[in-house]
């Protein structure tokens, strides 16, 4: 044990960063049975998917009055052929979704395939200005957002590596600071391209963050995420999860994609 | 192998941290068929939701009489629908609630997703006073609790690290000690928001502790969890499972959640 | 965390290798529920497999238009049954033809193992010398080709490595050149025996890349990715998932094939 | 490669360690289909108990006639319900339980959830004494042992590591030979609160031994297992897998078990 | 950056061993589904092993032609019951017996559990000897077997590290070819006790190699790997996947082992 340092004090340059915290995040993927699905006859079909309008119907109301937000989209591939990714501000709220959703006759057809609890937050690695942050309007737009609707998103979740050599969470909080501004500036070269949500998941689900993207180009998703591959923050720290891609699934549309 | 120093003769230094050791603990997630349960009619439905409701008095029976306790929670996402923690002197008398559990018909909707096998264990890092530990109510009190009846609730297994680079069971017991005391002060800085029980699980199950904790705020598990992660204990040591997160289901709940 | 080095500046010398994007692709491999199949009576069957061979021959109609292309190949062994492999201009028309395969009574028998979506990319490590790329007829045909129908296929995805020591993406760019250089140079020693697509996936998948070989020769997969295996691009820093191989399935034989 | 040393030449001190190789042993870990079996009306369940007591029966009488031994536990948890450990001269006679309890009405309710194939293994690190082991009635009690009945069991599959740091097959047989005795030490201060079983699976099973735990108290177990751990051998060279811990479970009681 | 060497120029020193390659290998390992199994009356299960037979009579029939080989053996514990391993010229042959198979009724009791692809390979790294080593017949012998009738078999899959410390792909082609032979000399020790098939699926599957061991008796399975694994080769080189054990399963015997 002899070439083990004497532990590090801990110091004011180590601590975490703060975080503002904004609406819970449930996202919720699942796959149709498309083969039981098509045993339903056409009445009945039809009265599945107004139901299930009506229930988009419903969090669109709850969106309108800037209670929360959601966003449907299907995803390509075997992963999942939906998401419904939903905000509130509280875990008895998201359950209350998901206690509406379970009620559809739709739901029945929705097999399980991936979830993920969050919280939106903001990294204040450069401070948050004057002023109580939670007023601050420009602040409480990103903490508690309406979604946007563009034609495509990204989902993927990650971790800070916590390896022998390269550790996150042992660098101090001037090293990390630096290393997130350079990575910032990538993310802001994306503006106008890519609309960027971040959820906390330390002590929620399995992994840190779970990372939402929306765009009107898709491969903007592969741009992005490959160039920050290049940065320190990911080339050495980033460990991800994996990545879910699709397209927006208006609720009109909702019957032509259900066959 | 020149490169490798000779064996570390085994000191005093290097035991085990004595633990005092409670409770067994059963945590059983589990996933409702929701599609199969909405075909039970609803007299069937409300005789299955009173006979459950009758198996969760009968636990708070053994609570009231401080011969167990047990605590029962949703949990968010398509990890789990509920969590029963049941807290037994015996593993046999976890045995029997298991058995007394599949005798209920809500049991028969009840698909496993997830267990773990602790006890309640307290480390004794820095000694545990005069006297027997054992007969100190305040010691007692701990190994043998009532489990709190927060609005949420967060469970989580861990191990400490023994890679190559940063192995926890090589370092000395002055060294674990003082890493430990360190990590408990954060630990401390949450009373009054959060309350901890740890399981500790070597020789029973996957992960080496299964942590639970118990708060009215949900933000405080994303909080302390992530402030943790910057201590040298989690930094380098800490190696964690997946992380469910819920909100209390009342008895007198039970029908509305089962919709 | 003295023997940290100083945070490398961000140079020219370490962004990311400039890409050109061309056709969405979906990898889409499916095991067949042979035995429920079996209970298909042959009039039935019939039916079931004319209308799939319909569904291929409208595939072959957008290939003829040279407005995408696709491969229907049989696989070894029991990762899956068949793949179809879809290149199309946008992630919606990659959806289109996910929500036209559902429709095929087939569809109800082939269960899904594996999926991967990608974009058909070439790297440009040496430049893409003058003038806009996208209109060079020679990188054209590489970027929205026509797939090979050679006798068998083989399919991987792969990611390039982060460990503590061996980690591409901190490599300079003058290092990765260099390296992909001498990595190329094998590629091209098998000219006439393997045709290779690379689909770049980092946003879109749980790998970086998804790679996609062709030949008449089966042994050529195994002597190709062996001998790669050996250069330093792979052997430090290839990471691989599994590999897939089968043999061509022309429409004419589908029959024959199910049985 | 120059920091490559010059490949070790093979010394009698690098070779491995001699063993005795008893019975061969399966542990065959079940779930009952508690929800299916509870659809069996009460005189069908009846004989399915009855049969399935006779199966147990047949197994102690070849215990009795020392020609193989049997231990039947529940296990606590989700991971299993119960495990029937098999001791055997042979593979063939392994199999021949198998297909004897495959043929219990019970064994259509018992849905397969682990096994391991081993053989019970002594290790021969301080040599055998003199004569031929397998003839000395102390080695031959260990090697083809009568399982004891104790209140609770323990099994756990390992293996030793094999990482670039810690690599126990680089060893030489002197340093492995000083290791495990104090290894050893540890295993004999539970003498009389724990009988250990180990099987070696190397080239047999997915681990490299497998551990079975017998013990009155079940505390012992989480005792012995934390306490190695801090033993340069578990420490160092330890990779656990999952861990199953369960009560007797005595054939009188099976139909009360069964609910 | 700066401690990593200049890349290694690519040297004949450190290319890929030239490989003599002979039949492709099928390992289709399948557990049966008992249950459903004990559904079927006496008559069409006589029908069912009478045509299983038939079956595997004629794949004797291609093994006496010289154009093929196969073993059909047991497996032990729950991750199969059985196994066909196959070897063909094609890939296209070995689906022609793949399709044989699903036409069996007894298929549609088979439940697939894991397959492997390889094709069957001899290092030659001590090269082959004057003149073309295809044509002659010792090594055609070992290229185009037919396959031992051994009371037991064992089948695991492996790969050569490619981690930061051990990486069998940057050692120089002399280095590799020192290590083998010493290997080498352990696998000869077992002449008379194993046959050994190795097929190479870098490029087919998911591991880099198929070992397939042939003994009288089991023991010397564990036998040879465990003294192997403290060979620098294996002790620092080989990664193992899970391992696969059973007895042989004469046509003759099917009907008892079908219960």
């Amino acid at each position: 044990m002899s070439e083990r340092p004497a532990p590090t004090p801990t110091t004011e340059t180590q601590h975490a960063a703060a975080t503002l915290d904004g609406w819970y995040t449930l996202h919720d993927f699942r796959t149709i049975d498309w083969t039981r699905l098509k045993t339903v006859d056409a009445t009945a079909r039809q009265e599945m998917i107004d139901e299930f309008v009506a229930f988009l119907a419903s969090l669109e109301d709850v969106e309108a009055r800037e209670e929360g937000s959601h966003a449907f989209y299907s995803i390509l591939g075997q992963k999942a052929d939906v998401v419904l990714m939903v905000l509130r501000p509280t875990f008895k709220e998201l359950e209350q979704v998901e206690l509406a959703l379970r009620k559809t006759r739709l739901y029945d057809y929705m097999i399980p395939s991936y979830s993920y609890v969050s919280v939106i937050e903001l990294g204040m690695y450069r401070g948050s200005g004057d002023g109580d942050p939670y007023e601050n309007p420009h602040i409480r737009s990103r903490l508690y957002p309406t979604l946007p609707k563009t034609a495509h998103v990204c989902f993927y979740p990650m971790s800070k590596a916590r390896r022998d050599g390269d550790n996150w969470y042992t660098l101090s909080m001037d090293e990390r600071k630096d290393l997130m501004y350079r990575h910032s500036m990538i993310g802001r070269s994306y503006a106008g391209k890519i609309q960027q949500f971040i959820g906390g998941s330390t002590g929620f689900d399995g992994w840190e963050w779970g990372v939402t993207l929306f765009a009107e180009d898709s491969l903007q998703f592969k741009k992005i995420v490959y160039e920050m591959r290049f940065d320190e923050v990911s080339a050495k720290y980033g460990e991800f999860g994996d990545f879910y891609v699709g397209n927006i699934l208006p609720k009109e549309e909702l019957g032509t994609f259900l066959g």
